[in-house]
C-alpha cells in the first residue's frame, strides 16, 4: 500500500488551509523548569471540533473526486472522527452518515448531530458498527473513511507536524500519541522529511499498548479490551499506520495510567489549557522513563484534542 | 485622592512592557452563536502568575524610588495578589514579605514561596492580616502596596484593556469583573480615554453585591462575609476605585452563583482554555440579565485569570 510521502502532506495543507485553524504553539517556562527541557506545543485542542481529527477528514472529503461525494460520506466512531467527518462534510456541503454506539457520550450526540450530521445508533460492539456501517453505505452510497488507515487521513494529520517544524525548525525530538497511528504516522512523515535527523516518538498507555508491541515485535499485534482514561488511544494500529511508524518511529514509550493524570493536571495547571487525556500521554511517558536522554533538548510535543468532561 | 489618567496608564504600559506577557485575544465562533454578539477574550488567565495582577503589582514596585525599594515590598493577601508581588519583586531584586492567612489554599502558599517571598502566617481575619501586616512593616520597613486602592496598581491593571483595545479598536462594550475594582478601575480608564463613546461594563457576583450597591446608592457600602465560588471577587470597593467607577462605567450587572458556573464551563469547554469562577461573571451576568441590548454588538471581556483547582 502508498504511504504519504512529505509532498502529499504539503499538498494537504494547501487544500485544507482555508477550513482549518493554524493552531499556536505555546510554551511554558515552569514545565520547561520542572522538567528541564525546552518544550513547544502545538495545541490542536485549539482546532475546530477540539482535535487534530478535523485536518484529517477536511483533507479526506476535499480529496474525493465530485461525483463520489454526490452520496455523502460516512464513518463509525464514537469520538472526534465522528465530529471532525460530520463538520468536514458540512463545510464541503455533502452529507455525512455517522455510525455511534448507543452509549456513547451525550455530550459527542449532540455534537454530531449539531454539525448536520445523520446518525444511525448501534450495539456498543465493533462488530455491530461495523455492519450497521455496511447497511448504511448499501442504503446512502456514502464512501466509508476510515478514521485513521488511510492515505489522505495521514496525509492530512502530518500537516500539525508541518505547522509546528515551520514555528520551531530546530527540534531535537517530536511526539504524538499514539492509538490507531494516524497523528503518528502523518508526525513522523512530515518530520523525517524536513528534518531526517530529528528524533520521531510515540507516547502510548501503558494499559493499551498494542502500539508498542506491534513496533518491536514486527507485526501488528491489536489491542484486546483497553482500560485507560485516554479514550482517543483506544484502537489497534492498521496495516497502513504500522508500516508508516516501522519505516519512520524511532521509539514508542509507554505512559502509566497515574502518569496521564499527573502530566494532564500539570499542563492544564501549568498552561491554563484544557487538554483530553490522550493529550498528555507523550509527556507523561517522558515523565515515568527510566531513561533521560531527552534532558536539555527542545521538544515538539502534538497536543492532540481538548474535549474532556470538567467536574467544576 | 488623584486617579490615574490614560497617560499614566500608557506609562504603565511602557514600564511593565520587558517584564509582562502580552496575552492572546482569543474568539470562539461557537460561543458567538450561543450568545448572539461578538466577543473577544483578553486572556489574562495566560498572564504570569496566571492573572492580571501581575500587571499592578509591576508597575507598582517599578515607580517606587530606589531608596524606597531597599526594604523591600510587602502586602497581605491570600490571593492572585500576593503572587504578583512576590514575583514583581523577584524581578526587580527586591524582597517581599506576604502576610497570609494560615487557611490559604496550599497552593497559593506554594506558589508565593517559590518565588521567594518571605512568610508571615496569621489567623483569618482581616484584623490579624492588619495587624500582622503592620508589625512586618514596622520590623522590616517594607513598603505596603495595597491590592487595588493605589495609583499605581490601577494603572498597571488598565494595560490589559489597552492592548484589547489596540487589537480591536471597535469594541461596542467592554466588560470586566469588579472585586476591589482595581481592574475595572482601570479598564474604565483606559477604555474611556482611547474610545470615550464604547459602554464600560462590570459582572459582579449577586451573593457579593457590594459594587452594584455602592454604584447605584452613591456610597460605598462594603461585602459583610460573602459566599460566591468567584473567590477573586469578595473584597469592597476602595475610596479610589469607588471614585474611578463612578465616573467610568455605565452599568454593574448582577450574576446569580450558578450562572458563574454555567458560564466558566462554557467557556472552558468551548475554548479549551483554563479560567477561574471570577472570569466567567461578566459573562453570566450578561446570559442572566433580563436586558438583552448586548446582542450583535462587539463585546470584550477581560478573562481575570486562571488560578482555579480542578478535579480531573
Amino acid at each position: 500500500m502508498n504511504l504519504p510521502l512529505l509532498h502529499d502532506l504539503q499538498l494537504a495543507a494547501e487544500r485544507i488551509r482555508p477550513y482549518v485553524h493554524r493552531t499556536p504553539v505555546l510554551t511554558s517556562s515552569s514545565i520547561n523548569r520542572i522538567l528541564g527541557a525546552e518544550f513547544f506545543f502545538k495545541c490542536e485542542n485549539f482546532q475546530k471540533v477540539g482535535a487534530f481529527k478535523f485536518r484529517g477528514a477536511t483533507n479526506a472529503v476535499l480529496s474525493l473526486p465530485k461525483e463520489d461525494l454526490l452520496h455523502g460520506v460516512g464513518t463509525h466512531s464514537s469520538g472526534n472522527h465522528a465530529a471532525a467527518l460530520a463538520l468536514a462534510a458540512k463545510a464541503a456541503g455533502v452529507p455525512a452518515y455517522i455510525v455511534m454506539p448507543d452509549n456513547a457520550p451525550e455530550i459527542k450526540k449532540v455534537a454530531v448531530a449539531g454539525y448536520g450530521a445523520q446518525i444511525t445508533f448501534c450495539e456498543p460492539t465493533l462488530a455491530a458498527r461495523e455492519s450497521t456501517m455496511a447497511r448504511v453505505q448499501e442504503e446512502t452510497g456514502c464512501i466509508f473513511i476510515h478514521p485513521y488507515n488511510r492515505f489522505e487521513i495521514i496525509a492530512g494529520q502530518g500537516t500539525a507536524a508541518l505547522e509546528l517544524l515551520e514555528d520551531v525548525p530546530d527540534l531535537d525530538i517530536i511526539m504524538a500519541p499514539v492509538g490507531g497511528g494516524g497523528l503518528l504516522s502523518g508526525t513522523a512523515i512530515a518530520a523525517r522529511g524536513i528534518k531526517p535527523d530529528i528524533k520521531v516518538w510515540a507516547g502510548e498507555p501503558q494499559n493499551a499498548d498494542d502500539a508498542f508491541k506491534s513496533f518491536y515485535s514486527g507485526q501488528i499485534v491489536p489491542s484486546v479490551n483497553p482500560q485507560t482514561i485516554a479514550d482517543g488511544l483506544l484502537t489497534s494500529l492498521g496495516t497502513l499506520t504500522f508500516q508508516a511508524i516501522r519505516e519512520n518511529v524511532d521509539a514508542i514509550l509507554l505512559c502509566p495510567e497515574h502518569m496521564i493524570r499527573e502530566a494532564q493536571r500539570m499542563i492544564i495547571e501549568r498552561m491554563k489549557i484544557l487538554i483530553e487525556p490522550s493529550s498528555a500521554v507523550p509527556v507523561g511517558a517522558l515523565m515515568s522513563g527510566p531513561e533521560k536522554h531527552w534532558k536539555g533538548k527542545k521538544i515538539g510535543i502534538i497536543l492532540s484534542g481538548g474535549n474532556t468532561q470538567l467536574n467544576l
